[in-house]
């Protein structure tokens, strides 16, 4: 898999909450910081995502901000 | 500042590319693992990015994809 | 704060709308015109967001599209 | 046109910058708030955009974030 | 309607699905392929969407991805 | 490579333009519509990226609109 979006954080899914359309997956990374992902219902269960996989956070480099106190 | 974002990954820039209109940035956190983002120019130019700076990668949850080998 | 995203938009929050993962927040601009936001729930009850809350809009440049007619 | 995003902030073009792959856009709302977009300078090119413009920002209700101070 | 957005894929809508606040919407194109949009359901509303549809898919050039295997 | 985008459209690619520190990338579907992509130069350049390529445009569902005339 070549995926042009540059941002590949590893993790483990420590939490996934369901609703009718979407869900939210929070994702655990080495240094104990958290990403939190919301996705649609249906790639929640097409990944058959539970708390323990081991996942990676995809990110598009144009969506992420920076912040400068 | 409460910002709705979900995602705040600390980390200290690496590097900085500029543009005519766009400007990247690279992140790095503290296991390691690298963040880019795009920002604008001008954006860069107001923050005042150098390599070295302690920042944030701010990013909403919606724009978190999950992927699982 | 020091945010990259270029757009803040000062307004009033004239409604809230909770799902079990996503919440709606329509705010009303200075000049009346709105702005609707969806962000999770959890980020909806961490900012205890209700009708009457001064709040701003956030949008990073690259999600905004151009209309001319 | 009948487009699903809720957002349509109008405006008038302030400035445009342009770059190799990407152009800039600074609208100014009626209340004169700014708002910034990054579009493909091809898209620039074909709106034709210049300054006095009348045109609309529009923007995903997923894309906006809530800041609360 | 002159919009920024770059991508206009034409297509028939296939499968619509509604939550509280968002809504998730299928689109089939012409060559089979399918496109999966999530909406507000508000929106969802407001275009009156159902199966059989003549609608297309409008999606920005800085949301969409590369992948090359 | 499971991802949770749910958007995956096959096709080729029929142009690169680059700049400093954008790319803007058009793929032709099956259907012969076209899809056009920014992404960054490193990763244009790190995915190889030439006219004639097979690839795969890869879409996150909430940032697709519908638009119905």
């Amino acid at each position: 898999m070549a995926l042009s979006a540059r941002n590949r954080l590893d993790g483990t899914v420590k939490e996934v909450t369901t609703g009718e359309v979407m869900a939210e997956v929070v994702i655990e990374l080495g240094d104990g910081q958290e990403v939190t992902s919301t996705i649609t219902l249906n790639s929640c269960e097409r990944l058959d995502l539970a708390p323990g996989d081991a996942v990676s956070a995809v990110i598009k480099a144009s969506e992420v901000m920076v912040n400068k106190d």
